[in-house]
């Protein structure tokens, strides 16, 4: 049995994120990569597959990103942290002086009756299984996807450029509402429909019906709709097993227990991404954010505390964007309803404004942004925006002031560069001139 | 003669700030605008005027911004700072509480032989005159532009979509090197050459032939190049006289001197925008930054100080971008030079990465940031990119990790959001990796 530096335990966004930074950030030569896919897909492109990208081959990740880590495919069964060992499936023990669990997720199961037909697909992030996915979706006529989210609305978006007759099923009064405005969650089933998804929701999946092979999905209302393939994405749950056999701590929402450091309660074991628990930059409360950008953050800041706590995790912001159409939508932060129950009093910033400008630039377009603000102390809890691609970017901005806790009266003087191309008018900029507005709405008089 | 609770000289951008802001933030309903312009110009839209929108009049800037504010066209001639009033040239005298100067700039005057030639123009904010320029456009054939500045270079990439050649002449190695690093100030001149635009650099105009009307430019090459159309941009200077007729201070820029509150060395006196000195956000020093951008931050700081101190600049950080065909190039803050010039050891970080992921998602392209770093505190000096389109969000971006005085370790951890259609992966974010990739370069060894 070996003895390896470094091993890390899983080959998705947070354990290549390790691999990489400790190769580049602490010249670590010794790492063993285990992963249990014999390649591993981009996760988030994984809707795409199914759409635009056309086959899971063109979303596969590079195993080259590992540089020089030693990668085995295999699964650890066990972790004992006495000894400092893993042992694989095939029976050998490999000895650690430092190990990183990036185990990810699995998705929720649905509780209702026939989801072992054939045809009904969880979203796994398994090369084969998502094969198979696509053989199915190939030769549908009717998909039906169950859980408005961001990846069923994805998949929902992707399977209907196919040409096929798709069905997003959602429990909830709105797609998206977990995380989106209502405005937001209207705009994007607006596009959906217009693009002519059949968006159901405030409906539950009752059962799953037919043969050997689901026929069609009975829901709640007694609506039987008829579909030939059934996908289901209605959330993740973090895959802790082999922290849990080891005995190590779990948080409230089910993640392996870390610190600011990403250290679990055994101080050589690490844990980064889906599998680990997150906690609120803003009030320091376990949530659960489940994205690749979060996990390949954790990876970055474990890596660098590995010997020695150098970089706290001040906390996880929830960004995240998606497209439909020729549409983004793209949030950072807090939503109205998360702000609420965390108990700020919040003060509401909107501003819209053409992309360009002058407005008669061509191909221009309406954007409008909304912050929210923290009335007490000023500072930006959140914001959201819904247009043009670089709403992807513009999202990153409003993170960037939130992790700066900038204030209202910092936002609305915000040195912004603007150009006629490229953004509104100075005089219109929509980051500023939604700060301006929730200016006028919290005291400033002289 | 009446008096007004607050008077602004000049309509273009700092001046309609200044109004907007006076009423919505302050209720201050007694303002009087005074310009010069019958119509005025949205500042950084007059190059499009010449090839993407076509005419003057789709680049005018709606006087209904200017909301409840009286407007009056007219020059004022003189400042009374004891009696407080300003004198028209229609000879009326208004008195004031507060008055704001913003009166812009006017273009830097080329001093060679043959500038008084018919057609041969500067790049002015006067309506009438833009016309005219308008007209001679029409009917050219081959127009040279003098100065590659961003003025310059988008001057003769929009004469060039009307189809007529164009010649763009700079004194310096490269066009727009004042503000850009070579590597994109090539990219630039590639991307003006393959749409057909004759760049000519490391030459100065030595005069301007013709008759009554310009027929040619002779460079200090010895050069003659045949033209029927000059437009000169090479910069703009501050239009100070009122103030300095009012025995008003003027910095070393030649900017009306104003302190961190806007005030000049009278107090009851504001200047922003053009005409108003500039100072560096990273040590203080006077710069000359004039950008629309700019003017209206100021307006806003200004208006906010009126009649109590409450928000300082703490001073500019030039975010500038532009767009050739589909390119488009953005910076923000300090470019090598400019940080090296000013004391600081600088440390670069880049990343490359393609504008989409994976790599295999339609129309992606690569696109590289350029982080500089102070390395002494870490702390980041400036950035460029050039790209698609979002990269003029990017800067702004890079401007807000700037303004927060971010760190290398900060940027590396940044809580960025990915998307397959908005941006590169999370492990290939290029604003994360480009502080990686100067992590790398400093002193982090466990």
């Amino acid at each position: 049995m070996g003895k390896r530096e470094l091993i890390i335990v899983g080959g998705s966004a947070g354990g290549v994120q390790a691999a990489i930074c400790a190769q580049k950030h602490h010249g670590l030569k010794d790492i063993l990569v285990i992963r249990q896919e014999e390649k591993v897909m981009v996760p988030c492109g994984i809707p795409y597959i199914y759409g635009t990208l056309g086959t899971v081959e063109m979303n596969i990740m590079p195993d080259k990103l590992l540089g020089e880590a030693e990668l085995r495919v295999g699964e650890v069964v066990s972790i004992d942290r006495n000894a400092k060992t893993v042992t694989l499936n095939d029976g050998e023990a490999v000895g650690y002086n430092k190990l990183i669990l990036a185990t990810g997720s699995n998705p929720v199961m649905l509780p209702v009756p026939g989801i072992d037909k054939k045809n009904v697909f969880f979203v796994r992030k398994d090369t084969d299984y998502l094969r198979e996915l696509s053989d199915a979706v190939e030769n549908a006529r009717h998909i039906l996807v169950i859980g408005g989210g961001f990846i069923g609305v994805e998949f929902a978006d992707e399977c209907r450029k196919r040409g096929c007759e798709v069905t997003l099923v959602e429990i909830l009064e709105h797609c998206l509402q977990l995380v989106c405005i209502e405005e937001l969650c209207i705009r994007v089933e607006d596009m959906l429909k217009e693009r002519g998804v059949n968006v159901v929701t405030k409906n539950a999946v009752k059962s799953i019906g037919g043969n050997d092979k689901v026929e069609f999905v009975e829901l709640e209302s007694g609506e039987r709709i008829k579909c030939d393939v059934v996908i289901i994405g209605i959330g993740t749950v973090a895959n802790t097993k082999l922290a849990e056999d080891a005995g190590l701590e779990i948080g409230p929402t089910k993640g392996i227990k870390v610190d600011e450091f990403q250290r679990t309660t055994e101080p050589d074991i690490f844990a980064v991404g889906d599998c680990a628990e997150k906690y609120s930059f803003f009030n320091g409360q376990p949530v659960p954010v489940r994205l690749a950008s979060v996990a390949t953050r954790e990876a970055k800041i474990a890596v660098a505390n590995l010997y020695t706590a150098k970089w706290r995790n001040v906390g996880s912001i929830g960004v995240f964007s998606t497209v439909v159409g020729d549409t983004a939508v793209a949030m950072a932060g807090l939503g109205d309803t998360c702000a609420v129950k965390m108990g700020y009093d919040v003060v509401i910033g909107e501003a819209e404004a053409m992309t360009k400008h002058p407005g008669t630039m061509p191909d221009t377009k309406p954007m409008k942004l909304r912050l929210i603000f923290d009335r007490q102390s000023g500072r930006l809890l959140g914001g959201c925006a819904c247009c043009i691609r670089s709403v992807g970017e513009v999202a990153n901005l409003v993170a960037a002031c939130i992790v700066n806790s900038m204030t209202i009266e910092q936002i609305a003087i915000f040195p912004m560069g603007t150009h006629p191309w490229l953004t509104a008018s100075p005089l219109s900029y929509q980051l500023t001139e939604a700060a301006s507005d929730a200016l006028h709405k919290v005291t400033f008089r002289h």
